[in-house]
């Protein structure tokens, strides 16, 4: 079995590319289903398009462990995020299958494929966990893509009929389950800076994504001066440092006393981060002051309570900046997400497995598996909603993820596969 | 003759729009000439499609006045920049030739609707004033716009040949030109805010126009710590707020013995505008820490010393920024023009000219006719290198240019011709 070709199946000859349902999306899925077949496991395609690959192990009515990642890719790749969860765990299995202590372990152990994480086709978010876990409505069936497909449709396209009512038998039955682990690459440097291949991660942040307008006064570059102009683009950027400021020290506006207890301020200050990534001027013209300036701002956290402080002091700053500089901001909310904790016991016993795989491929280790958070939405964050969910970071050249230029070191890969190992063997077997 | 019928003949339907050699300003060009020999003029146009109209006066050997002003509009534009300096120039000569008094003017009088001030066919600056004023390379011929038509090719579809040998004869000799005169609508707020129709101008600001390039390392707007980032979007907004802070202030960092006389400082201070009108983030992803942030500078003042210093201070107070965020900053200076001082005496009578002009509409006038810088470029800054040059503002409703929404009231255009026959009857009758 060749896990690499796998991971680079695309819709594209120059690049990396697949969506929910898209040629290379099914390629991929039939490979990695014939590999699963390989190690031994019963393999199935569920009505999201999602890839099963099941073995019992000594007692099929045990509660199921669940080991997952997503099939699907952004546009211009990296070929590790996504695919690398599903390669570690078929990896694993494959040792205890050659092994023959396959059949000896003490639940099911069921690895999933899911069909979209990024989301890229239909802006969607988590079709595929999202749908097992039983937290996909309905009209996600009815979302379409730019040309008009509907994730529906898309489904039909590769013979998988499927209704809301299928959509509702997806649903697994938390009582079926144990819990769930994913392997992912990083995303981040915090690894590379550590010097460790691996991490545990203790929970997945909360994300709140706002859309900044400010309009001002449009006028002519030349003819207006200083002291007469609601300039918004001066306004956007004053935000935008103000931004940078409170998601650096969150511990100087919130307070110990009222808000937010000490934990709280230093679990925060940790996790916080805000992004502006993207800006538009109108009309945009050098020679013009614009009329109008927009900015989207994203807002992470492991704490709730905290982000939303975050957001509350934003807010006030904001409009104090804006009525200063008599222009008009207005705010919109265009995502929220929960922060997600993982499990204790399951991440405790991630980071010994870890530790061990670290300790089997590189002898003494010196330092602990750290615990990080996870900045980047997962899979495990739908997940969550139906099980106990624990993960394990990969370290990723440079933090780079989302690019071609996304990276990780074969003793990494070997790395991770042997902690999903030392994990099956020590609380499965 | 219907001037107000001129001012909107448009190459679009529902917005106006006249560019260089459109089929509109061929037009507009048309009927002015028509009109210009309705008030007795000698019409002819130029190799460069400027519509020119003459009176000798009593002497034709004298030096000549120009009057002059641009037929070409920007993209959705209002119908008084530009036209309104030729309505009025013709409304004055048509109440002389009324009057019988066209003949007895002291020097001959030549108004010129120039053919491009706006550059938007061509990306160009002054392809008409500069002409006559003889500082227009020959390359502009050759200049094309976005469909690939040259400036010469334009000409010629409208039966116009001109080579580069023509080009140099489109030259004035400043030996037969006594001065020239402009009036044209501020295009900003001052004299709105000030309450009077018209303002003389003490010259046309320098410009100087930058692209900043900033570079960072882009990444996952989740996944990269504030501490481990060198987000290139924070320290534009950071450069951005400094320029503002530099051009709201000069006086704080020019110093009074060194680089700049108290007087400089002063007249820096009240005329220098800074803009920063467009912005663009790369790869412009909500969720993504951009990689790089690119935006314009356009900075203006009446001295260009001091406009000197402030890029100097903006260029070494970024470099800061820059090495402190551990970003790279690249400035391309992509334009530059000097200021215009205009002519004191021709600044004088037509300041005179505009307060007489006031008293005979409205009777007594309580304060002086204010002197405004221009930030806008003006033919006037080509014209200044053929001869001495003058200019009188026309109060827009709330400094409203470049814009369907530019209105300048019927007693302000009123006003302005009855200015310019002021001038023409105190200094040439």
């Amino acid at each position: 079995m060749n896990l690499e070709s796998t991971m680079q199946v695309s819709d594209a000859d120059e690049y990396l590319q697949r969506t929910f349902q898209s040629p290379a999306s099914i390629k991929a899925g039939n490979l990695i289903r014939l590999w699963m077949e390989d190690v031994g496991l019963k393999t199935w395609v569920d009505k999201m398009g999602n890839v099963h690959g099941r073995t019992e192990g000594i007692n099929p009515s045990e509660k199921a462990l669940l080991i997952g990642s997503h099939l699907d890719t952004v546009i211009d790749a990296g070929k590790f995020d996504g695919s690398l969860g599903i390669v570690c765990a078929l990896s694993a299995l494959k040792v205890l299958n050659m092994t023959n202590r396959m059949g000896r372990l003490r639940r099911p152990v069921e690895i999933i494929a899911f069909s979209d994480e990024e989301g890229v086709r239909f802006q969607s978010t988590f079709l595929g966990s999202a749908a097992i876990a039983g937290v996909l409505p309905a009209s996600a069936l009815h979302v379409h893509d730019k040309s008009g497909v509907t994730v529906q449709d898309a489904l039909r396209e590769n013979s998988i009929e499927t209704t809301e009512e299928n959509l509702l038998e997806l649903k697994y039955d938390p009582e079926s389950v144990w819990g769930y682990i994913e392997v992912h690459i990083e995303q981040g440097p915090v690894l590379e800076t550590i010097g460790l291949p691996l991490g545990s991660v203790k929970g997945i942040a909360g994300q709140t994504r706002l859309k900044v307008t400010v309009r001002g006064s449009q006028g002519h570059a030349g003819t207006v001066p200083m002291n007469m102009r609601q300039d918004p683009m001066v306004a956007a950027a004053e935000i935008i440092v103000l931004l940078e400021g409170l998601c650096k020290q969150p511990e100087q506006y919130l307070s110990y006393d009222g808000e937010c207890r000490a934990s709280e301020v230093q679990s925060l200050s940790g996790s916080l981060v805000c992004t502006v990534g993207e800006i538009s001027s109108w009309p945009s013209a050098s020679n013009v002051i614009p009329g109008q300036v927009t900015f989207t701002v994203d807002v992470r956290a492991i704490d709730d309570m905290g982000r939303e402080a975050v957001l509350y002091e934003l807010s006030k700053r904001m409009r104090q900046i804006c009525d200063r500089r008599s222009v008009f901001c207005k705010i919109d909310r265009k995502h929220d997400a929960n922060a997600v904790v993982c499990d204790k016991e399951l991440s405790s016993q991630l980071s010994s497995a870890a530790y061990a795989a670290l300790q089997r491929i590189k002898g003494e280790v010196a330092i602990d598996v750290p615990a990080l958070m996870s900045g980047a939405g997962q899979d495990a964050m739908a997940i969550s909603h139906l099980t106990k969910v624990g993960m394990l970071f990969v370290r990723c050249r440079g933090g780079i993820s989302h690019s071609p230029a996304e990276h990780v070191l074969d003793d990494d890969v070997w790395a991770s596969s042997t902690a999903v190992l030392a994990f099956l063997e020590t609380a499965l077997l």
